[in-house]
């Protein structure tokens, strides 16, 4: 399974990659004997501004980091040489595999406050030192991909690329804002290593420093096409050119210049790009240009500081634009850069547990999340529900938690993300119309805590502390 | 050097973690021959609303990167079987090492608007393909270390933590962020492989899952106090107990209650921390409990979504804390998630070179930065000059581009973190008072752009492209 983990890197670098109070807790359940096991949840309590509802991504390197889960011999010594853990602590961690139980979303699901999209179930010292990464990997996906998701509704038939990776959060941010945007519905990426790892398709153009180093524009062009413009180079849309450096306008007439008298050489060019100044009016006068010259096969791409409102601007205003590279906004996702998420205890050794902070009060108990779907197949309100509640509350949803590890190990082989991103495809169909504006919608989806869950949660608050 | 490279990791990993268009483009130049020195410079366009300043960070990670720069076999084997590239520039791929020069700002010093931090001249070829990967981590240590020194200048007392883990954007944000902040004056970090990689201290107290395992508050406390309060285990904070998981003040008290009842035996409480509701009126309440108790060792910790400002609003209405975990603000830089960081082409085979997009053009040509100071030692104005400049233009700035690595090799060993730190403390005291709001500064610190460098770009912008 090809699903990012560089290979044989889980063990030697993941397992310390963690809080330290997650190793401080550990040495205190191992001294108290503290086996039993424990249920958390992965939830985000509330949704960001604006946002009407999150896609569910990072399982299959979630899953990968349980799988892996070991401490090196280097890692135990280094542990051993801070002089404040206990050699039961260091013992345990030579040994210490992930043997526990994943229910999960299936990627791709759309998701709301409060609903579970990972369950865990392992024993307590195992459950509580995976919290910091889980969420590490499962927020940033699942940040992403429900950013690319609003941009995939501002553009459904765009070519939508991801620009990331230069200004996202480090290397692992790249490869990851690559998988969850293509997931989301994106065409590729221009991370060369996000296309190696994870199979998605690459796209890339010109940069302006290889205009610049030319001695002049045109011949910057004409050198470009005749390399990458064989047969053989022509994908991926790699004879764009770029034609902001200097003023698109002349840029756009070197380039009709160009494809006319290269096209009988058999050199073909793809399209142009744009990535500053006013990109509708630039993109409308180009298509004007490309189509009198008679080469409406030409495509404009644009790019610069682009997000879904940008896009859903220009769009509306007619600009003739087939694609677009999303950058900066996509991989940091820059009005929402993180995610209320979090990993919470919600039963131990048999016994439902709730938190109760201000502002931060968790609905306690082992849950499962229902869905009803309309006889149209549309999403119609959601249910969440401890899992012992009857089949009657349930009121005919089709439960989306669903067992993919058992014992520490998968039970299936990953998914592929094509197929993964085609079911993804499908459930956007799902979507209710008012949740696909880039606005708030007016009603936000029904999602009921079951009775059963309000009345445990009740009882809980009784109970002495 | 331990700089945050896993071993073995830069040769097998990072060459592909490039853009596409970066392997086209030197395609093309391959194919024409383009090999002459090319220097590129990595600057940040504009200050984000609110900043008004930057500290440059992530230098030695660069210079990693750098220095192990190799495509690997299974790569170049990868690149193969996409079926577009040439066998030249496989070919070139398979001894491809990185031979340039580089010039850069010490990691801590505060720099500001078209001033480089990273000047690199190399073969074109080169000089190109490196540009995303150093964007990618020279722009994020960058957000986070200016970011935290806007933390430390709320709170140049305080304690401060890197609890930003679980929602930083994937691992190495995790890994960078701890770095950055700690080079910009905090006091550690909560990521123990932070700690193990780059020797950072380690801090931690509890979660609420480990209150909520056990079946009473007290029994969680005094369980933890008896495994972690001894002598040996008594460090970074780890006796500190969390107190909001229910309710705050009953806890408190609970704490005062084990605190005097196990000091006998020899057990240290260290102190409590508070994640939620009103942290100033809980702060006071609990410090006025733990002074009359005769307790008045144990500190206040505070957490939970907390920023610069938050911060300085409750040392402003005189909240007893000692020390603030600072978390997701922190690691995603939350009101400012990126930087208009850029890596520019200035000059080619010797001569300069411009970029004149609308609302993104570039000072051309070789450059240096010069920074004068008062006869108090404060930072009083920047020159951005071209190197060839004249020392009467100059005017007694002192030269703060200074040479790192030359022919591919650092020309020296990497400075400690420690050390780093220490200097920017210290350049910390050099900012002007205007500098150090959490607002915007009336007057922005002067940078002004030399004579010579205004000339060149203007000669430029006549010449034909």
């Amino acid at each position: 399974m090809n699903t990012g983990t560089v290979p044989g890197r889980g063990a030697a670098f993941g397992a310390l990659l963690t809080d330290f109070y997650q190793l401080t807790m550990l040495e205190a359940y191992l001294a108290q004997g503290m086996h039993e096991p424990a249920v958390f949840e992965l939830f985000v309590r509330r949704l960001p501004p604006g946002r009407n509802f999150l896609l569910a991504a990072g399982l299959e390197q979630a899953l990968d980091y349980l799988e892996a889960l070991s401490f090196s011999q280097a890692e135990i010594d280094w542990l051993d040489r801070q002089g404040c853990f206990s050699k039961q602590l260091l013992d345990h961690l030579q040994t210490l595999r992930f043997s526990g139980d994943v229910h999960a979303l299936e990627e791709g699901t759309p998701f709301f406050a409060s609903e579970p999209l990972l369950r865990l179930t392992a024993p307590l010292p195992q459950a509580q030192l995976v919290e910091s990464r889980l969420l590490n990997i499962l927020h940033y996906q699942t940040l992403v991909a429900s950013k690319a998701a609003r941009v995939v509704l501002a553009a459904p038939h765009s070519t939508l690329v991801d620009f990331g990776m230069r200004r996202a959060h480090g290397e692992q941010a790249a490869l990851f804002a690559a998988r969850a945007s293509f997931l989301a519905g994106f065409s590729g990426t221009a991370t060369v290593e996000a296309g190696r790892r994870f199979g998605i398709p690459l796209f890339g153009t010109m940069a302006h420093s290889f205009i610049q180093a030319h001695d002049s524009e045109a011949a910057a062009f004409e050198s470009f096409l005749r390399v990458r413009g064989q047969e053989r180079e022509r994908r991926q849309g790699a004879t764009t050119l770029l034609l902001d450096t200097y003023d698109s306008e002349a840029a756009a007439a070197k380039a009709i210049e160009l494809a006319r008298r290269l096209a009988p050489q058999g050199l073909q060019l793809t399209g142009v790009r744009l990535d500053s100044g006013d990109l509708a009016a630039q993109a409308r006068l180009i298509r004007r240009m490309f189509d009198q010259a008679g080469l409406p096969q030409l495509t404009i791409f644009a790019s610069g500081d682009l997000d879904e409102q940008r896009i859903a601007d220009l769009l509306a205003a007619g600009a003739p634009i087939d694609g677009f590279g999303i950058g900066t906004a996509l991989s940091t996702s820059s009005d929402v850069p993180s995610l209320d998420a979090v990993y919470k205890l919600q039963s131990y050794a048999g016994q439902p547990r709730r938190k109760r902070s201000q502002g931060k009060a968790t609905w306690p108990g082992i849950k499962q999340l229902y869905r009803r779907s309309s006889e149209q197949g549309m999403m119609s309100g959601d249910l969440v529900a401890l899992e012992s509640e009857g089949a009657g509350e349930i009121n005919g949803g089709r439960a989306l938690l669903q067992a993919v590890m058992q014992g520490g190990r998968r039970l299936a082989p990953a998914p592929s993300l094509a197929d993964l991103r085609s079911r993804q495809a499908a459930a956007r169909q799902s979507l209710p119309p008012e949740l696909c504006s880039l606005q708030a919608a007016a009603t936000p989806y029904p999602v009921v805590i079951s009775a059963g869950l309000r009345s445990l949660a009740e009882a809980l608050d009784r109970a002495k502390v």
